[in-house]
């Protein structure tokens, strides 16, 4: 498995970003090819501290191969394209890998 | 689902990273109570730079509540305990809920 790791940092309005995430971005991402799933789960810390991220999304894909062919085509291009549309506290993006 | 979402930089020792990891610290965190599944992958880049993790774990459960009750068992602070014998570039833990 070859898992796109989407890490959102805190963003400047956090109900917009939840409104256009669900609306807009979710949609755009599950057309990608080759997805085999996708969550997004928002982030809590342990403890009192803010958490490093504000929500975490995982683009799972069968292999390098695949993920390859997911994030190049027509609609990774697309998905990845709005990104900066929303993510108004940053986004930090890898592969993580079996 | 409540995902303990543990993100390792990059060791100073990768092969000795690895060894004890997969020898010592995953028989300990699949030994905590609650836990539904536990998976670990090495992270890459999408392009040239270094990726901001060496490897990223993730412990789910079922519930927050199921996720305080494994975490604060013996077992699981056994797996805590554990980090700093091995986590030689440090960890970024997190939970990711649905």
């Amino acid at each position: 498995m070859h898992v796109l790791t989407v890490c959102y940092g805190h963003p400047a309005d956090p109900a917009a970003f939840d409104a256009y995430y669900t609306s807009t971005h979710v949609p755009l991402a599950e057309k990608i090819p080759e997805l085999t799933s996708f969550t997004y789960r928002h982030c809590d810390s342990l403890d009192a501290s803010p958490p490093p991220y504000y929500l975490l999304a995982e683009l799972a894909f069968a292999s390098g191969e695949a993920l390859n062919v997911g994030l190049s085509s027509p609609e990774g291009q697309a998905a990845a394209g709005d990104v900066p549309n929303f993510a108004t506290g940053g986004v930090t993006m890898f592969v993580a890998r079996d």
